[in-house]
């Protein structure tokens, strides 16, 4: 484990970070408002903490050609924390925020597109300081991409190497020319659909700061408004389309969208894990529209409105509101539920445990009922028409198994911090699936403000552990990572 | 699969079922009590439908001297759901267990040890009828210990092949010879401590009745009890210890009983699920006591009783109970909680997921996390010091996610019926895992009486799911099952 070159890519991050502190300032330079030394100030300590960083080790690390698995996870595990951390700064700095604890939440709920806020009022914060609050989300999004497509099928995380066989040539321990030839594909994909998604909101009539904002929420599955009442607060069932589009696109492959630009129109269709999560959706907003129809709203079309936005919003792992949920029939609440452990298509920007392992968990429970029947028949779990290995299998489940394990011990733990039954589930469920809204006190109409301050650090560490698939920052806590 | 011999030793099944009538019948009589018109019925029937199957399937089946796997899984699953159907008929015929939803709700939850009631009042029903209640927990407890330790090994459900090595010269597809063995020994064991109990039940005051009942419901971990109150209605110090003891002994694998009572005092200590089992009732009784010291309970030594009492109740999926621990902290509610999921050793008569398979599943997670830091170590799941096959912990892990995935279904489908969010998640749980009381409106001091009719035929299919590993009962719904 070479520590100096670690600290060297977490170094370039945050003088990356450091630079885009510009764009809030910018914001708040338009928009003339008062408090500039927020930004400035945490420009100066990330670009001086990052920069002296960076120059002290370019001499011994600017020439590694290559990174090793631990180098990797520790880079991206350490680096999503030094990043949320710097990015918490103009938060803290802005006093509007809070003490330190909730500063870092919001900014760890941003980076890992959470979208767990601490605001009780989101209105009277400026709009540099919002602005700033989605575009972390934004760039929080683009890490995952890269790190869901291009890292962690080489890493080996939770089964994901199901995706190597899209990545050409995959020579293990030699991470950096991949990674970097994905990642910018991926990006301008990315920039390009956000760009698309402004549009079609400001067509709707939202001015470009609410377009920019929200757009920078819903592409990387984030969930932050910058209105009170989230999206419910437009009511306009032409915003309310636009954004339940773009979140159910979020919740896609972002390799597909690169497919389908690139002229291969049946792209999405012809993988097997984008009909699952389309098929998931569609069915999912149709059974709960039939449930809230009648009893929440009068009219079939309503019902089906709200219903398409909150499932598309819960399962893409958004989090953006129209409806209170928590007011609808239980059996709406309860898939509500299970769409926050669904979660989005692996390869995607949204959390959960991802379409693709739940489908690989589907299809081996019904490959070992077959074989109780037909006991001498060999068969084997197949994704696309192609055999999944075995150990692949193996680690999906084990995969799953550990979420359900951690995220049982993280409701006992946030139980224990004097929250009640239903709280400790729905947080815990809302941020280890970096949704956002949860049940109990934390629902789509209220926020994390009254969580205990020890359940906050909690919960961040649910959001970083969802975020990052889990294996990459628990093994954090193995003391045999950390030897040289 | 020859049906006449499935059909053949359910017949069987049904006559013994039909002479065990003569128990409760006898207990009428010895009380004087008005009313034995239902039992006489009931004898008739199940003596006359099994009698004529019996004859008829004679000659074709009696010489049968090997099963195949589908036709096993067929004895068990449809032997279960037919002893319980004609166990319902006292219950039916006494008038005072409501209709035949409710009759079949008791009686399958009787001879799935689960211990649910529909019963809104438990001390006006005759003893006759309560014994026939508590008795018929005790045959279910007993076909428990033979299936989990004599037929799922070797049918190979959800990786309970673990216990092969167990069963000497495990030859696939003949079942017969080695389960009659295994369940002579273990039936002597399990009447042997069954008798034990009584008697320590009675030196604490408890008149041979109540002894009997509540013995004969302690052992299958069952958790039916003639009091309203469940075992609180004693208030004894004595009495709650003795029954935790049980409670504890029932969750333990029966073969440990069995090598123990030969001699092999070390016998519980050697055995790794074992230790992981006494250690998980030990570490959860202290955390929950620390939990409702002070909040419920003043002294420590009655925080620890009652914590000891809940946990091991929970924890062994038996359901008795002797506080209302909807009244407790979260914290302590989420332990118990995931306590129903858990369950007891495999090879006990709890339910649950089983210690076991729990236990291969945290092994697996901490192989794939080490895996990760040592890329290129080869490294097993060992259970006892021995490898468990890679096909078996992929048998395990998938076992442990078709529960949750049926779990959550039962939870939708439940909810469905009209009932609320808490209350959807608690009877399944309660039911799925066996254990009897679960939270909302069927709670330790409330009852299944409340709930739609719907969703007690619902929850009738989550009992006998979990009762019997699940595979074996879905299994009779996948067609090819029953072609010849």
């Amino acid at each position: 484990m070479r520590w100096h070159y670690v600290l060297y890519v977490i170094a370039i991050l945050i003088v990356f970070l450091g630079l885009f502190m510009l764009l809030p300032l910018g914001v708040s330079l338009i928009y003339a408002e008062a408090g500039l030394l927020p930004y400035l100030k945490s420009m100066v300590i990330s670009l001086g903490v990052g920069g002296v960083l960076f120059l002290s080790l370019r001499k011994k690390s600017a020439r590694t050609d290559f990174v090793s698995q631990r180098e990797g996870m520790g880079i991206v595990a350490l680096g999503w924390m030094a990043v949320a951390g710097f990015g918490a700064l103009p938060f803290y700095f802005s006093g509007q925020f809070g003490g330190f604890t909730d500063c870092l939440f919001e900014s760890v709920s941003g980076f890992t597109t959470t979208g767990a806020s601490i605001l009780r009022e989101i209105e009277p914060i400026p709009k540099g300081m919002l602005f700033w609050r989605s575009f972390i989300q934004w760039l929080g999004g683009m890490g995952i991409i890269v790190l869901s497509l291009a890292i962690l099928p080489i890493l080996g995380v939770g089964g994901m190497q199901l995706y190597k066989a899209e990545v050409p040539s995959p020579v293990p321990d030699k991470l950096k020319p991949r990674i970097r030839e994905t990642a910018m594909i991926l990006w301008k994909v990315y920039a390009l659909i956000t760009g698309l998604q402004i549009v079609l909101l400001m067509l709707g009539g939202m001015d470009l700061y609410d377009a920019l904002n929200h757009a920078f929420a819903t592409l990387p599955t984030g969930g932050f408004s910058t209105k009170n009442a989230s999206v419910a607060h437009y009511n306009s069932v032409y915003i309310d389309m636009v954004i339940a589009l773009f979140m159910i696109l979020a919740g896609i492959n972002f390799t597909l969208h690169y497919q389908f630009l690139k002229g291969e129109t049946l792209a999405f269709w012809r993988d097997s894990e984008c009909r699952f999560f389309l098929g998931t959706t569609l069915l999912l907003t149709l059974v709960v529209a039939f449930d809230i129809f009648g009893s929440v709203y009068d009219s079939a079309a309503e019902a089906f409105r709200y219903s398409l936005f909150q499932i598309a919003s819960i399962l893409t792992t958004t989090g953006f509101a129209t409806a209170d949920y928590e007011q609808w029939p239980a059996m709406s609440q309860v898939i509500l539920l299970l769409c926050m452990f669904i979660g989005g298509s692996a390869g995607s920007t949204g959390g959960g445990m991802k379409c693709l392992r739940v489908m690989v968990c589907f299809k081996y429970c019904y490959k070992e009922l077959f074989s109780l029947i037909h006991p001498h028949a060999v068969t084997h779990v197949k994704i696309a028409g192609k055999t999944v290995p075995e150990d692949v299998v193996r680690s999906v489940l084990g995969f799953l198994a550990l979420y359900m394990i951690l995220f049982a011990a993280a409701v006992v733990l946030l139980a224990g911090t004097g929250v009640d039954l239903l709280t400790a589930f729905g947080a815990v469920a809302g941020t280890i699936g970096n949704i956002g809204p949860g049940f109990g006190m934390v629902g789509p109409v209220e926020n994390y403000a009254d969580i205990p301050i020890l359940g906050k650090w909690l919960l961040i560490w649910c959001m970083l552990l969802g975020r990052l698939e889990i294996y990459t920052v628990i093994i954090l806590l193995v003391p045999e990572f950390w030897r040289k």
